[in-house]
C-alpha cells in the first residue's frame, strides 16, 4: 500500500473511531450484531440502523427496529413508536408505512426514502409487542393465551430496560413514547410502568421519560363509542333511524341499561362500513385485497369498542392510505427470506407467516374501559401529553377524542375571549390550516390533522412531522398562516 | 372546379343540410347568429354550441350558452343548469369550472376538454340570471335594485319561452332543471312557474318539464343553519363552547327567542372558517387570491343563512377546487375581448368587468325562508326531484340537507328491514362507494357524493355525471359494487 493511501486509510479509520467514541458508542458486540447492513432495496443513507431481538424471559423475545437520527443522533431525543390493534405490528405499520425512513410503497424491489421520516428529529425505535405480534415470539404457546394490556406493558417495559443495555449511550437522552389507535392504551400504560419503575430505579435503570403523544387513540370506551356513532351520522354514513336506535337502544353507550335492540343496531352500524375504508372515509378501498380475503386483517379493533357485539377479529379491514393496497406490499416484503435475514428476524423460523396484524393471537385478556385516569396521573407527575386526531378516520374519530378528552374536565389555557368560545384554534403548516388545536393548563395538547385518516403520518407525513417536532420541543403549534 | 370535387362538395352540402333537417334544425337565422365558431383556446369538437342574449324586455337581456349533446342531440333531453349565489354566474361556474365541455383550468391559452361534460347525456343550457349577473344586463339601473327570487324566476321563465323560439326543435324534448347552492331556491321556483304556466299554455308555449335536481342546495333556513353548526362541530372546526353557545343563544335557529349572545357567536362561527375553504373543507386555499383581495368574492351566500348577522357580500370566499385558484383563471378568461366577441357577449360594453359573482348587485329583495312547500307541491304534480350533497362542503352541508329533507316528513321506500334502519344505503360508481342514497315514495331521491365539496361536478366529475344519467333515466343508483 503506497504511503498516501495508507495514511488516508488510517485517517478514515481513526476519525470513524473518534466519531463512535464522541457519540458514546463504545464497542458493543451485542449491538453491532444487530446492525442492519444489507437490507434488500434499501437506498443508501448516512445514519445507522439496527434490528433484532431482546430476550425478556426464557421463552419470550421481542423484536425491535431502531434508526439513529439522521443528523447528530447524540443530541436528539429518543422516541419509541407503538402501533395498536391490539396485535398489529409497529414495524409493518409505523416503520414501513407511516413514519420510518424506509417505506414499502409497492411490490417493486426498492424501498422508498421517506423525506418526512421521524428520525429527522429523533432517534427512532419501533417495537413489536406483545409476543405473537410481527416477529416477536414465544416458545410457550400458552403465553399467547395470556396476552392483554397488562402483559404488553410489562413485557415492553422489560424490553426497554434490556434494550438500553444494548444502547447505553441513549440512556441519558430525553425519552418519549408515541403511538396510534389501540396504542392509546399501550402508551400511557407503559409510561405509567416506567414512571413507577423510575421511583425505585438505580441511576443505571432510570429511564428519562418526558412525555407521550397518541393519535386517533382509544381512550375511554363509552365516549369513544358514542363518538363513532355521532361521527358516522354527521359524515352521512348511517341513517337517521340507525343513529337514533343506537343512541336509544345502546343507552348512549353509558354502559348500563342497554336494550335488546342494541345488538342488531350495532351490527347494522358495522355493515354500513362494509364497503368503505373506515380508517379513511374518503379514500378508495383496495379492491384486490377485498376480493382475496375480505375479512382477514384489521388495523385496529379495540377489545371494548363494541366488544360485547363483535369478536375483535371480526371487523373487516379495508386497507387505508393513498395507495390503498400498501398493506399487501408490506406483508409480501417482510415475508421475504432475504429481508428477514438482513433484519435478524425470524431466527427461530416461526410456523406462521409474517402479518401486519397478528393472526395467532385469538384472545385479549384485559383492557380497562378507560385510560383517562392514567393520563391525569401522569400529567400531574409532569409528563407532557399530546393527543392528536386525523379527522377523516371513522374508527377512533375526532368526535370520540373530543368527548373523551372532555371527560377529564381539564382547564383550557387562554384569556377571557378564549374562555368564552374555547381555546380551540386553527394551527398552520406551510401557510395552510393543518388542523385545530387546544391546550390545557394540566399539560395536555389536543390537535387535529385536517383531512388525515387513522394513520396520520401516512396521510399527512409533513404535518405529522411538524406535530412531532413541536411536541418534542415543547412548543405551541403555529397560530397563523405567516408565523 | 373539377367534376369530382364538385360532386363531393355537393354531397357534403346536401348531407349537412339533410342532417340539419333530420334534427329539426330548419334554417333559423336568429339561432345561427348565436353559433360559436371561433372560441379562443377551444379544442375541436363534433357538437355545435351557441351563445348570446335573449331580450326579455326593452331593457333586460339575459345571456345563455348552449351546448348540443355530443351525440344524437335529437334524442337527448334538454337540461338547464343554474348557479346560485345569489349573483353567481352559471357560465363562470357551471360551464367553465364544473360540468361544461370546455373547462378553464389555467391561465394557459387552451381550454380543457371535459371528459365528463354533461352534454354527453343531454343538451345543455347555461343561463346567467338575474340581470347584473355575468354578461346578463339591464339598461335601467333601477332594475338592479329590484332583484330577488321572484324576479329571477319570472325573468328566467320569460327567457326560456323566448329561447325555445330560437331552438324550436328542442321544445318537444324532455326538459329538466339542475343547479346548486342558492339555485336550491332558483330551480324549484322556476319549475313552479313553468308548471303553472303550462296549465294555461298553448301547445306552442308548453314546456315539457319532467323534474329537477339540486345540489348542496339552500332549502330551509332554520334547518340549513342548524346543519352548518352541527357540521362544523362534528368536523372539528369549532369548539365545544361555541357549538353550545350557537345552539343555546340562537335558539337552535328556530327563528324565535334569539338571545343577545347569538350575534357574537355567529361572528365567531364565521371567523372559524376564515382560513380554510368553507366550500371544500379538506382542500387547500388559493393563497394568491387571499393576498390579492381576501374579501372580494363569494360562491354562495344565501340571503337568509345568518342574514340577520352578515351582509351577504361580507363572507370571505376562499376559492374551492382541486386547483383552488381556478376562479382567477375563469375571471381572466371571460374578461378577454376576443372571448367576449366569440361568445357574442358584452355587446353593450358594460361599465364593469366580468366577475364570477356579481359585484354590482348589492341587495337581494326577496328570499322565502323555505322552498320545501314548493318541492312537495311539484312532487305531488309528478315531477322527479333529486337532491344531492357533496359531503365535504361546510356551506350548505350534508347535515343541513338531511335536516331539511326530514322536515318534509316523506315516506322512505323499501320493506320492513329498511323501515327499521332507514332506506339509507351506499351507492356505487366504478366499484367504489360513491356516496349514500335514500329514496322516497313521494318521488324524491336524496344522494350524497362522498368526499366532494360544494361544487360536486368540480370535485367528482365522474360521479356527478353518473348521478345525472340516473336522474335523467329515472333509474335508482347502483346498489352494489358489482352491479
Amino acid at each position: 500500500m503506497p504511503v498516501l493511501e495508507k495514511s488516508l486509510f488510517l485517517f478514515l479509520f481513526i476519525s470513524s473511531f473518534a466519531l463512535d467514541t464522541a457519540r458514546g458508542f463504545e464497542p458493543n458486540s451485542q449491538r453491532e450484531a444487530d446492525r442492519v447492513t444489507a437490507l434488500p432495496g434499501q437506498p443508501e443513507v448516512e445514519f445507522r440502523h439496527y434490528s433484532g431481538y431482546v430476550r425478556i424471559s426464557d421463552d419470550k423475545a421481542l423484536f425491535y427496529w431502531f434508526f439513529e437520527a439522521k443528523r447528530k443522533p447524540e443530541e436528539k431525543p429518543l422516541i419509541l413508536w407503538l402501533n395498536g390493534g391490539p396485535g398489529c405490528s409497529s414495524v409493518a405499520y409505523g416503520a414501513a408505512q407511516e413514519l420510518g425512513p424506509f417505506l414499502v410503497r409497492s411490490n417493486a424491489p426498492n424501498l422508498t426514502l421517506n423525506p418526512y421520516s421521524w428520525n429527522k428529529v429523533a432517534n427512532l425505535l419501533f417495537l413489536e409487542a406483545p409476543v405473537g405480534v410481527g416477529f416477536s415470539y414465544t416458545n410457550r404457546s400458552s403465553d399467547l393465551e395470556e396476552v392483554g394490556d397488562r402483559i404488553t406493558a410489562q413485557d415492553s417495559h422489560s424490553f426497554l430496560l434490556d434494550w438500553f443495555n444494548k444502547f447505553p449511550n441513549l440512556k441519558s437522552h430525553e425519552f418519549f413514547i408515541a403511538g396510534e389507535s389501540y396504542a392509546g392504551h399501550y402508551v400511557p400504560q407503559l409510561a405509567e410502568l416506567i414512571h413507577e419503575g423510575n421511583k425505585k430505579a438505580s441511576k443505571d435503570s432510570y429511564i428519562n421519560l418526558r412525555g407521550f403523544m397518541i393519535g386517533n387513540a382509544v381512550l375511554n370506551d363509552a365516549t369513544d363509542q358514542l363518538g363513532m356513532v355521532e361521527y358516522a351520522w354527521s359524515h352521512a354514513i348511517i341513517s337517521d333511524e340507525l343513529h337514533a336506535s343506537l343512541r336509544r337502544e345502546c343507552n348512549s353507550f353509558e354502559g348500563a341499561g342497554e336494550g335488546k335492540a342494541c345488538l342488531p343496531a350495532v351490527k347494522a352500524f358495522l355493515r354500513a362500513f362494509q364497503d368503505i375504508d373506515m380508517y379513511s372515509i374518503y379514500s378508495p378501498v383496495c379492491l384486490s385485497s377485498l376480493s382475496k380475503s375480505p375479512r382477514s386483517s384489521k388495523l385496529v379493533a379495540a377489545p371494548h369498542l363494541f366488544s360485547q357485539h363483535e369478536t375483535w377479529h371480526g371487523m373487516r379491514r379495508a386497507t387505508a392510505g393513498y395507495d390503498p393496497c400498501t398493506e399487501d406490499y408490506v406483508k409480501r416484503y417482510f415475508n421475504r427470506e432475504d429481508v428477514q435475514l438482513a433484519l435478524h428476524a425470524n431466527v427461530t423460523h416461526l410456523s406462521y407467516p409474517y402479518s401486519s396484524c397478528s393472526e395467532i393471537i385469538r384472545r385479549w385478556n384485559d383492557s380497562p374501559p378507560t385510560v383517562l385516569p392514567i393520563l391525569k396521573k401522569l400529567m400531574k407527575a409532569g409528563l407532557r401529553v399530546w393527543v392528536y386526531s386525523g379527522d377523516t378516520d371513522a374508527r377512533v374519530p375526532v368526535t370520540s377524542t373530543r368527548y373523551s378528552v372532555n371527560e377529564m374536565r381539564l382547564r383550557q389555557k387562554g384569556g377571557e375571549r378564549k374562555k368564552r368560545w374555547g381555546g380551540w384554534r386553527a394551527w398552520y403548516y406551510r401557510e395552510e390550516v393543518a388542523g385545530w388545536v387546544v391546550e390545557y393548563e394540566e399539560g395536555l395538547t389536543l390537535a387535529t390533522v385536517r383531512g388525515a385518516g387513522h394513520q396520520v403520518p401516512l396521510f399527512a407525513p409533513d404535518r405529522a412531522l411538524a406535530l412531532l417536532s413541536h411536541f418534542l420541543g415543547d412548543q405551541s403549534l403555529a397560530s397563523s398562516r405567516f408565523g
